[in-house]
């Protein structure tokens, strides 16, 4: 695993390192972590990499590692850089024949995303695209739920993702992970939508199983002098016909990291909340209420394989963001050891796509005051 | 008080009685229970009613009573009959010169809602609203920290209200409450929104004190065979440029009463769940949330007014109830006494005219794909 | 009903009024409200009650309304004055032929609890204990399953109750709620232990359908002066061989009326917390966690019977107190009629009696350093 | 880093092994991982050690890698087996130079604890003992908040420490982890109470800061056959003049693993529950209750080092785990470039000898139907 961004100051970096090694699966073995080749050897040598595999940039590193044995070079490489650093490094190593782990929104620009969507597909390796929350182990007995009919057709799915740390104008005192994510050259169209937005999207699309079909956005702008949007209220149909809502922010002062869903069938229903994880609370046409835990009782097993501790035991955001390493790396074996592996379980390129037509169709709609807009089978002409 | 509706049957006829009675500043003296004649006197009966005061319908209780001594005769009325049945009695009891107390939403169109407004006015007469929620003492705590600029001014608001009672066809099972509900005859236009939705609507403008300025709607119909929506999702704007959604349903299964909602300032939010009542979450910038409780540390005036016992006492949906009426009562009592009283804070006649106005904003909304529609100034012409 | 004790500025007699009339089944008509003449006639007043049935004194009152024809005189007599103040009428009371309401502890003395019971016993007339936990419907529900077996043979009891109003020295300013309670002439031998912790005692019997065989008991006084206990902490063993803690408290600071208990059983297990009353959580050996509601799924009759409205709506104190009146008034209604009721579900004078040796058992397990008190076969010579 | 025990089935072992990598400071570089040398192999194979690294036994790894030279052999031993298997390898490795980390209780006996405790003062190696519960941030956050004063002194304290999962014989299915615990002979004369108990005993000190002065205990064995207790209620004094209670179980159907304590001051009060470790609530005598999380608002600097990642994102078992370590690590690290450390923050031999003390004397107050003994300063001999 080489990887590229991610430097000492990064709150992302270390996230994926510690995801990454959790289950012994993985070792960091080179890296190019900042923009500049100081601080890159830098955080390298606090990071125990040998100084000659602490690289002054994605392109040497690429090429380099490329130049040593099968056996002892990286074997994917790992892009934690902000949104418009994305689909360079993405694309070299694909090209230079590493498989890729990504993380979200996947590119800067929605032709950068397809672009990108046919490299992987030309080159057959292999691309992740790090959306966490699918991670989870309620998650997955969620999804697992569904799948099996649990709680019948869905009808319904409000889903949120509220912040507050953007209420202030922090982007302004030096406040590094505000600066960019409020600037459209390195964070794209979306503002909120695209940090905080495409994962409430994802896990919508990943628990039910069912694209959203169309949506109407509103979004918002409500920090001093912001030109992306911190802050979005969305109608969501689904393509089966269920409704729903979806509302995004990063102004809700006070709000931590308050990612939650609720999704209605016509038998039972499911909602999960981010920052308690560790209960999936389901609700029946005629049974009390039923509150699920990771390795409790009566979990399917996609849900058991998500735990590593006993009951009772919390596992969290870090567990979780493991768990698409750990499936990614199962998937990655077989690929080495040329067996293949059945419906690997964690976000690839595709999602990523999804992810990129999703910011567009809502910046659309918005611009439309609302109006709605095509999502499952989005158009559009460089808008 | 004499009533109008709220025969045995009835739950919200005894909720009105309960809630009434609760304080002991009001006494049912008279009652046109039900729409037979043979039924009313029985329930009466029961109610430990004198039989010459159980009248065979409203218009003769109206007429009857009016007749009677001053300090004999009832002093309002309390309309508990199903939607459409409210305008006709109001109207008729307003005239002869009661006051009167009606269930929301106010009427069966928004005609008679302005109608109905017009008469109040002339009359010079109080009329209450029953939208009970107001009257909670966490309710009154977050309208005095808004009022109070605790929470600076407010840019997001989300709102809930989910139900699941009508998940499955229950209307046709014989149960009457659902009955009369998906009867347009009966409810009017709006299903979920006239019943439920309108709650929604009343808590954003109490606790806020400001207006929805324009509302876009997507109503669902999801049981079988209704005509009426069971379900919607709404985006709001409100007029000081907040933003928000309202997600309101009768088809979310295993939901009892979950009406919640959560508002954002600029430097501080709140957070109700009528279901848990007793408490008021705040979240703010810079100090770690804080949990209010009524009867606890640190509450305004208007809030500790609201509650009858001491803190960790919980007081639940008929206390609140029973504050509507008592604050109905206190503003009665000054009539009576040729007082007057200042602010008097129970819904009025204005608070049902909006609410019906919301009502066909939302269905003009939905017919029209969910476009926008002006909610403050709303125009319609017979729509 | 008349009622004894119960002024304008007691908290508990107005609980006990809004109780007994909340559901329309009982009329305040008398009272003697307060220790002076003046007071009562005051309180009595307020009320409405008739000038000529506010009385003096209770003996002034009882004997007054036994001369008023059977038809018109009260039913029964509330008795809510501080616990040295319940014997005398209470017993005066069913000597004149009136069925009895009595809040706890019954008596000052374990003395006059016993000869209390023998004067019940002897009259053969009701008497209630308002204990008003019990009247909660998941109180109700948590029973029943008890009962029913749903949990095995119970192992374990946690229960605790815990207030922090008395942890600073208020009954030096002036608040007389806190000034009866720490003073012995007044509240007997138990101070917090009487207040609260006869509750504590009083819902593990009720649930568990078990009696407390023996305890060990550290009682704390931690308020400056205090010379009763304001905390408490007892080893339990019950009749069955489980075991199990108690716990409370008047000097948990920022407690509000946090009274909670945990049952486990062979089978699952059972937790409630007063404060957040309307939900039962249960635990299983092999299911999920559920959550059962009043008038929600899945509930036994006894439960069921208990609430007032629908799921969802939150019922609190005061509708559980007033499930006690109901009971009362029921029974008493029976035998007004002359006809019989089979196992009233209301504490009479027999908890009275146990509250009592629970208090006396305590005290004297405290003065022994925690050793081994027998509660069940309780012996004492005038501890 | 060498580890003692933790094979492939184990649970414990690969927390430690998570644990103490997470942060990137500690790498496993040999280990004794079974009590065959066969299926140590095995193990080590899966966790990629070196094969001539993987050794038949503890002797032989301490043995050899003691000759290895200084910068390529293990630095300390982390010993992961059950109760039995503590002292020896721990005295062995500490008399050939190794520093430790060992699993708690600390050893059999307390003999051996105190014997222990003899070779790590007199060899001046660090000894840690994981106690991993004081490693979660909002733990710290409570200590540092009792220890500024902001909740006065302390009153009273309730711990808790729930399991379910011995409710049944499962030590007769041929659990592992079932069958030691119940073995006097690898668990020593405490069986919950060594297993948990020690847990509820450790963080009530580290806490408070205060010690408990004297016990009562009454354990229960309601497991079949089984000669260990597997439940327990203990009555608490604190050398301040605190008093409260423990309560600890194997045998609570349902409960996974509900750590939870409060404590009470003159001035405030903290309640942390393990199964939600997040949040850390406050209640004070004239502020509402406030709730910190990690990463919050208002924090101590002790608990702000304990957090990894943004508030919101929740951290859990293996995080505070990890905190150990990381806190053993840095003394580790200052030890080995001859620096010191002030207050490392870490559960140490001392903490280790007070577990025993505890387990040794909650036994002989049980043998003694419950009566007091003292902890503070435990005297026994050979009971």
């Amino acid at each position: 695993m080489g990887m590229i961004g991610g430097g000492i100051e990064s709150f992302i970096g270390d996230v994926h390192r510690k995801a990454a090694t959790l289950d012994g699966m993985m070792e960091l073995v080179c890296g190019a972590f900042s923009s500049t080749a100081e601080r890159s050897k830098e955080s390298g040598k606090l990071l125990l990499i040998p100084e000659d595999r602490c690289y002054n940039n994605f392109e040497e590193m690429i090429l380099a590692e490329k130049e040593l044995p099968e056996n002892e070079r990286m074997d994917f490489v790992a892009i934690v850089t902000p949104n418009h650093l994305h689909f360079a490094p993405a694309k070299m190593a694909l090209k230079n024949g590493f498989h890729v782990v990504c993380d979200k929104p996947m590119t800067l620009t929605l032709d950068e995303a397809k672009a990108l969507e046919q490299v992987v597909e030309s080159t057959g390796l292999l691309f992740a695209l790090t959306h966490n929350y699918p991670g989870s182990p309620m998650v997955k007995q969620a999804k697992a739920m569904v799948k099996n009919g649990d709680i019948g057709k869905i009808r319904k799915v409000q889903v949120q993702y509220l912040q507050g740390w953007l209420a202030t104008s922090v982007e302004k005192t030096g406040q590094k992970q505000a600066a960019w994510r409020v600037d459209p050259t390195k964070s794209g169209i979306g503002g909120a939508l695209g940090d905080i937005g495409t994962h409430a999207e994802n896990i919508v699309e990943y628990i039910t199983g069912l694209q959203i079909k169309e949506l109407a956005a509103d979004l918002g702008k409500f920090g001093e002098d912001r030109v992306l949007d911190d802050d979005g209220n969305i109608l969501l149909r689904l393509e089966n016909g269920a409704k729903g809502t979806m509302s995004f922010s990063q102004i809700a002062v006070g709000e931590e990291n308050n990612l939650a869903i609720r999704i209605y069938g016509e038998k039972g229903s499911l909602e999960w909340n981010q920052e308690n994880p560790n209960q999936l609370i389901t609700r029946w046409l005629d049974k009390p209420k039923m509150i699920y835990t990771p390795n409790g009782n009566n979990l399917y097993p996609e849900a058991m394989a998500a735990s590593r501790i006993p009951a009772g035991h919390p596992e969290g955001y870090l567990e979780a963001f493991a768990n698409v390493y750990k499936n990614f790396a199962k998937h990655l074996y077989a690929k080495l050891s040329k067996k293949d592996i059945k419906a690997p379980d964690y976000p690839t390129v595709s999602d990523g796509v999804r992810g990129m037509k999703f910011i567009y169709a809502s910046v659309e709609s918005d611009k439309k005051n609302a109006a709605w807009v095509e999502l499952k089978e989005y158009k559009y002409e460089n808008n």
